[in-house]
C-alpha cells in the first residue's frame, strides 16, 4: 500500500515535517510493508518555510533577529532547491509570531515585525531574486511598519522625527510621512510574492485590529487605538504615496504586514492558489492509494480552503481516499466528507487539557496514525 | 457487512444497551447497508441487568426501595427470558450503587445495601427460584448487613438490642450476633448466585474497606473504621455460624456483600466464567464479520478480564476483526493487539473534562462509531 503523508501542523506543537515523520512512524507500526511519501505542507504560517523547503530539496538558514517584543531571537528562513531563480522562503511568524510572545507579553500595540525585515535583508544579502513571504500565525500589528524600517526606511512622525524605531502598531497615529531613499538597494531586483489570506483587510469593521487584536491580547481600548492607528497609516499612505491600501485584498495579513509588503512592490497572493503551485499539490497523487493527513482542528471553516480541504479536492478527482488525524473534531465537522475526507478521526485519548494534549503529540500522534491504519487493514481484511 | 455490536457501558453516563443503539446508529450512518446485531453485555455493575434482560428477552420490573442513603428510590429487577428456572437479575448497583450517592454524602460508614434485600424480597415474593446477583459499582462497604435485615435477619449487638435498620458498614462494630428465625421464606428454595471479582475479599490490609473504602468517599479515619467494623463482623460470623468468610474469595465484593450473601447459601462466581455463561458468549459470533465492542477504558488492565478482552479473545479463535471503541485509551494500551483487539479508537474530540465528555456520550459514541466505519469502508475500497 503506496500512502502519501501531507499534513499540516499543529500549530503551537509540531511543525508539519515533524508531524509526517510521526504519523510515518505510526502507519509502518500497522502496516509494516506500507510504502510512505512524506510531504509536510503549510499555509504560510507556522512550518512553511521548512515545508517548503522540504518540497524541494532546499536549505534553512539561521540567522539572529529582533524578536516582536524586542528582544533578539534566533529565527530562520529558507533557500528553496530546484529552482532557476534563487529563491527565499520567510514565514512571518518565525520572526514576528504568537508563539514568539510569552502570554503576559501579548500587546499588538507594541510588538513589532522588525525581524521580519532583518530575514528579507538577509536573504537579498546573499543574492535572491525572489521572496516568497508566508503569512499566518502572527502576534503583531504593526502594519508592517518595523519591517520596513528593517529595510531602511524611515517613518516620520508629525513633529518631523522618526518614529521609534520597532515602535508597533501604536505608533503610527503620530505617522506623518515616509523617506524611502535610504532602503536595501537588494529590493529594486527582487521579486517578492506574499501567500495570504485575501479575506484580511488592513481598516474598517472587518479590520485586522478588530478581527485578529483580541487573540493577540488586545484589551477593548488597545484594539480601538490599534484600529485608529492603522487608519492613520492607511491615510498618510494614499496622501503621501497615492496608494490606496486600507481594503485592498490581504493588506490586513498578519497584522498589516500585507499592507507594508504591498509599499515595496509585493504581489499579495491568495494562500492556495500559492500552496496548489508551489506544493505541485496536482502531482501529490501520482502512484498513491491513500492519503493521511492532519490539521489541528477540522470542523466545518475547513472546507473554506484549509489544508485538509484543499487535499482532499484534489484526491477525490483521483478517487483516492483521504483520512485525515485532527486535534480536535470541531462543529459540524460532517461537512467534509462532501468534499472528499472520507474520514476523520481525532488524536486524542483522554480527558485533558489542551497543554496537556501538546505535550504528548508525539505519541498522540503517531498512535492516531497506528489505529487508523489498524483499521484500514481490517477494512482489507473485510473485503477479501 | 455483519456487525456484532457488544458494548460494555461507560459508568456513570450510558448502559450497554444505549450504547450499543447510540454505535449501531453510528454504523449505518457509515455503511447504511450493514446488517446489524446488538448484545450489550455488562460485568455485573451498572447496566448487568437490562444488558442479561436484553440478551434472554427477559423483562425489567420497577420496584421501591430505601436507596444507599435511607432515602427512597426508583429501583428495579430483570426477569430473564429464556429460561426453564424462573429467574431474577438483581445489580445491586441500582439499589446501593455509588452512583446513586450525591459526592457531598459519600461515606461508606453510613450507606446500606437494605435496598438490595428489598429487591431480593420482591423477586421472591414473586417467586423466582434462582436470583443471579450482579456486584459491581457499589457505594456502600456494609459487608451485605442491610441486605440481610431487608430479608428478614436480626443483627444484635453486644447490648443485646438490635442493630439500627439500615445503619450502614460502621454499625457492625457493635455487632454479637445474629438471628436468621425470620428470614424470608422464599430464600429456603431459591438458588443464588453472585457474579463478582474473586479478587475482592473482606478483611485484612487488601480488605474491601482499604482497597475501595477511599473511591467510596471515605477519610483515613473512616477506612479504619470500617475495616475494624468488617473485621468484627467477621469473627462474629466465624464465631456464632462457623463460617470463615474473611478472605473468602468474593467475599469482598461490592463493599463486602459478597460476604453477606454467603451467609444465605450464595454461590460467588468469579466473573468472567458466569458471563461466559449468561450471555453464551460462545455462540456471540455466528455469521459476524466484524465485531464493535467499547468501554470507558482501554489499557494495559483489559487483559485481565475486562469485557473487551472477553469478547476479543473469543472472537480471534474465529479469526474475526475486532475494533474497540473506548473514553479513554489509558497506559500501554498496546498490549491488547496481543490478545485479537485489532484496532481502538478514543471517541473524544477535543480537550474537555471527563464531565464534558460524559454530557456529550451519545453524539461522541455515534460519530466514533460512524469515523471507524468510515475507514473500514476505505480499507474495502484498497482491497478491489
Amino acid at each position: 500500500m503506496k500512502v502519501l503523508v501531507c499534513p499540516s501542523g499543529f500549530k503551537g506543537s509540531v511543525s508539519p515535517e515533524t508531524a509526517a515523520d510521526y504519523i510515518g512512524a505510526g502507519i509502518l507500526r500497522a502496516i509494516p510493508t506500507a510504502t510512505i511519501r512524506k510531504v509536510p505542507l503549510a499555509d504560510g504560517g507556522e512550518g512553511f518555510s521548512h515545508a517548503l523547503v522540504a518540497a524541494t530539496g532546499g536549505t534553512i538558514r539561521s540567522h539572529r533577529v529582533i524578536g516582536p517584543i524586542g528582544a533578539p531571537i534566533h529565527s530562520f528562513y529558507g533557500i528553496l532547491g530546484n529552482t532557476t531563480v534563487k529563491t527565499a522562503v520567510i514565514e512571518m511568524a518565525a520572526a514576528a509570531g504568537l508563539s514568539l510572545i510569552p502570554p503576559e507579553s501579548r500587546n499588538p500595540c507594541m510588538t513589532t515585525t522588525f525581524g521580519v525585515g532583518q530575514l528579507m535583508a538577509a536573504a537579498l544579502d546573499e543574492g535572491v531574486e525572489r521572496i516568497i513571504m508566508g503569512c499566518g500565525d502572527s502576534g503583531t500589528s504593526d502594519g508592517g511598519a518595523g519591517m520596513l524600517q528593517a529595510l531602511g526606511a524611515r517613518l516620520i512622525g508629525r513633529d518631523g522625527r522618526d518614529l521609534p524605531c520597532a515602535g508597533g502598531g501604536q505608533s503610527l497615529v503620530s505617522l506623518a510621512g515616509f523617506d524611502f531613499s535610504k532602503m536595501h538597494p537588494g529590493l529594486k531586483k527582487v521579486a517578492i510574492e506574499a501567500v495570504c489570506n485575501w479575506k484580511n483587510i488592513l481598516c474598517g469593521p472587518e479590520g485586522v485590529a478588530q478581527v485578529y487584536g483580541p487573540q493577540k491580547g488586545a484589551s477593548p481600548t488597545q484594539t480601538k487605538l490599534l484600529a485608529a492607528a492603522l487608519e492613520t497609516y492607511a491615510v498618510v499612505i494614499h496622501r503621501t504615496l497615492g496608494m490606496k491600501i486600507s481594503d485592498a485584498p490581504g493588506s490586513g495579513a498578519s497584522g498589516g504586514l500585507g499592507a507594508g509588503l504591498l509599499l515595496i512592490g509585493a504581489k499579495l497572493r491568495p494562500r492556495y492558489d500559492a500552496l496548489r503551485e508551489y506544493f505541485h499539490l496536482e502531482n501529490l497523487f501520482i502512484d498513491c492509494d491513500l492519503v493521511i493527513t492532519a490539521e489541528g482542528a477540522i470542523d466545518d471553516q475547513t472546507p473554506r480552503g484549509k489544508i485538509p480541504a484543499e487535499v482532499a479536492l484534489r484526491a477525490r478527482e483521483r478517487g483516492i481516499p483521504v483520512i485525515v488525524l485532527a486535534g480536535t473534531i470541531g462543529h459540524n465537522a460532517q461537512v467534509n466528507h462532501d468534499i472528499g475526507i472520507d474520514a476523520f478521526t481525532s488524536i486524542l485519548q483522554r480527558p485533558s487539557t489542551l497543554e496537556e494534549a501538546i505535550e504528548e503529540t508525539e505519541r498522540l500522534l503517531t498512535e492516531a496514525a497506528e489505529g487508523a491504519m489498524r483499521i484500514v487493514a481490517i477494512g482489507r481484511r473485510l473485503a477479501v
